[in-house]
């Protein structure tokens, strides 16, 4: 993968965080690939990206293991309850690349959202497990989907918690970060520590009902 | 309890975050009681946070039992493997009373620090579970001990990530944490969402050792 021109692939970038990244990305320069469980969706996605980032040529849609296939870094934006199908689709075009996890395993229920505790410990974790010869990076979980989505705004002001074991993909998902202005990376631990970072969407969103905001996270003293 | 001098009791008041939250709110003008399984380690520590926050008569030592039962607001600051024991002890001189649980289960282990999973969830519900005429609120996990106790700064730089289910109780802990100049408190849920609060300890301590720093979080679009 060329250092300057990775090709982003954003499975499940029809929806709202993922299709924030794209935006964000795209308008950075950046190679990006919309996937979907259905390509057409994914294909009106981009259409839609390529308009707002005013970069005709950098967003494409494919399916999910068309997506995966073409990305240089793959990131997994799907929905939770799709997530452990979306990794088994993908596991037989993903070995060497690094994988972006940004999936909160959250479930509703009496009084409200909650983290959930999957088996494996967190979605980062389920993901590497089964994507053995790729190296996950968890991150992005407790960016606002909306400010990243906003093309009013230039910048998102918000740090991106991210974990991982391997130092050369977190270099990588530091650099993608980077990309992004206001966004800053903020290396918080290995792929064992992925659950509180998971988790804490649920406490942003909760502080988003509270206080009537889109809350990010800035962390001090870095 | 008074709005403008409650007493706080801090069980493990002798450890490193109780005794900087000590020193804080005994500064402040509050009166603290310091609770130790040991009387004579309470009383040792409270000697010396007198002559550290310069107000002779605010800090005191007892016994754990004896701390809670003197004391309105009750806060939990033992390590995670005394967290029941010490919760069971007090149970009967709390009801009524506001606590405030700051303990992160966190665990060695191969590799490094990582969250534990409680069986009742988090910490918080553990305490919940078992003082039911209690309302439990949780807190002050991510702040960093050694900021606390850092005599030669007048403030301490950080957000306070509070959850609990009870809005009374929420508001009291508002109010103790406002008593800190530089902290603000931010509600990030209820009680089931206390676990990410506590884990995310492992992923600052994580931070704490990449950059050689002593992270914070500031909570921005609040």
């Amino acid at each position: 993968m060329s250092s300057t021109t990775p090709t982003i692939g954003i499975l499940g970038g029809t929806g709202a965080l993922g299709s924030g990244l794209a935006y964000r990305w795209s308008k950075a320069g950046l190679k990006v690939v919309i996937g979907s469980r259905n390509p057409e969706n994914a294909e009106a996605t981009a259409s839609t990206l390529q308009e707002q980032s005013g970069n005709v040529a950098s967003v494409t849609g494919a399916g999910l293991k068309e997506c995966a296939s073409q990305a240089d870094v793959i990131v997994i934006a799907v929905p939770w309850d799709a997530h452990k199908e979306t990794v088994d689709t993908i596991a037989s075009v993903s070995s060497g690349k690094v994988i972006l996890d940004v999936v909160s395993p959250l479930g509703g229920g009496p009084g409200g959202l909650r983290a959930l505790k999957p088996e494996a410990g967190s979605a980062c974790q389920e993901a590497q497990n089964i994507l053995v010869e790729s190296h996950v990076v968890g991150g992005f979980h407790h960016v606002s989907a909306v400010k990243l989505s906003d093309v009013t705004s230039s910048s998102v002001d918000t740090d991106v918690m991210i974990v991982g074991d391997d130092d050369a993909a977190l270099a990588v998902i530091e650099d993608l970060v980077s990309r992004i202005p206001g966004m800053r990376a903020v290396r918080s631990g290995k792929l064992m520590n992925a659950s509180a970072v998971e988790g804490l969407t649920a406490n942003l969103i909760s502080a988003n009902r509270y206080y009537k905001t889109h809350a990010g996270v800035r962390v001090t003293g870095v």
